[in-house]
């Protein structure tokens, strides 16, 4: 295998390591603007939306798919650098369940709020604090099926490129937009933009089916304890509510955002 | 604190604690057909619906919500036996992010096929196989809210009562009616009592917001990787499928579960 000829390594305390290590952490992450995808699938993907990869990282040994290994080869010779890492450090690096013996670091790509162009019929999401990173992966993976233009993060504590967020993304992280920004700039972009500002909470005076809803729409999602803050409460537009059958006061964060986004998304976008 | 009189184990070899732990295997739940439960709002639920605990076992200085310990009294007073746990043996034992310092043993409860009563508008869910338990308990507490009158399990792999599981169902776990049979049995109690039952799949031919759903109605799951197994889609009366747009080709399993139950219960539940 041409992969082979990258420089292997061995040593935790390589600095090879170290430095694919820290992006396990939000401060390695947020130093260096970079993060780490793993797994086939996934590598395949950022290939195919020319997401921009820095580096990549091998285990040899592990990676037994055949396509696997060609994605390998052919970004070693498009002059993509990388290491190959001793199993040890391969499983300490990614933590998967099954790991797949490839991956690789990709910049981070953040899209200013000023650039946004916001079509007339366009559906978005916005997350004011979400605490579990796989909560917040599967939102953005069905924010993507479900045909939203872009994803606001609204907390600087949540991270879509948390390593475990990644994971539940399943790779439709590279073709989403994805803009950080504060609560105050969210609603004056709402605001300025006609984007009608959507919310759920189990105090919500309409169903969330009985909306006809009007776009540009954006549905923001709160924290799953907490639900949404009321200042975002009490900027929304609609307040809509997912009626609670059963003896049940709530589901869980990313099936009421499906819940909620394929509903919109079904009264205006083709199928 | 009255739960102080509980004994106090703190040796990882105490017969009383591996008979707690080993209900965190497969093995020991299925010989002794009991549970876990921990924290406070899941006992909470236990307690209200009458479920069958066996034993508590608490942490008393993690257990400081008077809430908690009001709990712990009123089942000590009514005879429910119990032990007090070492900090390490809690954690060892619940694997609990925050764990809330009080616990419990619950009799696992199956309803057999042959008693469940089938309503002219009732709606179920059925699995035909879920890899993830966090999957499966966001499943089953995303039914509850949704208003399904009971949950089949059609793999001898799935367990409701793994603790992940469990942790995810967020006390909806208990109000829930559970069955389990082999995928024979379960169509032929479809065939028998005039059950439509609905599969989805990217290659269904009817988009799931199209279809008027007939009821009573099934709506049947299958595993994150694989999707519905053959046998199953070829038996079903409708097979629908949710629109994907964007770069993705799926959703997770238990955002699709949540999305068509709830389309299928807006057709026919008073909200």
């Amino acid at each position: 295998m041409h992969e082979n000829k990258y420089p292997v390594v061995s040593h935790a305390r390589d600095s090879r390591f170290l430095a694919l290590r820290s992006l396990q952490t939000p401060q390695g992450r947020s130093r260096t603007g970079l993060y780490i995808i793993e797994g086939i699938r996934h590598l395949a993907r950022a290939v195919e939306h020319n997401a921009p990869i820095e580096s990549v990282f091998l285990e040899p040994s592990v990676l037994s798919n055949a396509f696997g290994q060609k994605l390998a080869r052919r970004l070693r010779k498009r002059g993509v650098p990388g290491v190959r890492l001793s199993n040890q450090l391969y499983r300490d690096l990614t933590l998967a369940a099954e790991p797949q013996g490839i991956g690789a670091v990709l910049r981070q790509q953040w899209t200013p709020l000023s650039i946004l162009s916001v079509g007339m019929s366009s559906l978005w999401l916005a997350v004011e604090s979400i605490e579990s990173p796989g909560n917040l992966g599967t939102m953005i993976r069905t924010a993507e099926a479900a045909g939203v233009t872009g994803i606001f993060i609204l907390s600087p504590d949540c991270d879509p490129y948390d390593p475990a967020t990644v994971r539940a993304t399943m790779g439709s992280l590279f073709s989403q937009k994805l803009v950080r920004c504060s609560q105050r700039e969210f609603t004056s972009w709402t605001k300025s933009n006609g984007v009608a500002l959507v919310a759920s909470s189990p105090a919500g005076l309409m169903d969330y089916k009985a909306l006809r809803y009007r776009f540009p729409a954006v549905l923001v999602i709160g924290s799953e304890k907490r639900g949404l803050s009321d200042q975002l409460l009490d900027v929304a537009d609609f307040v809509v509510r997912i009626p609670m059958r059963g003896d049940c006061d709530s589901i869980n964060a990313a099936v009421a955002a499906g819940v909620l986004l394929f509903e919109m998304a079904s009264q205006h976008l083709p199928g």
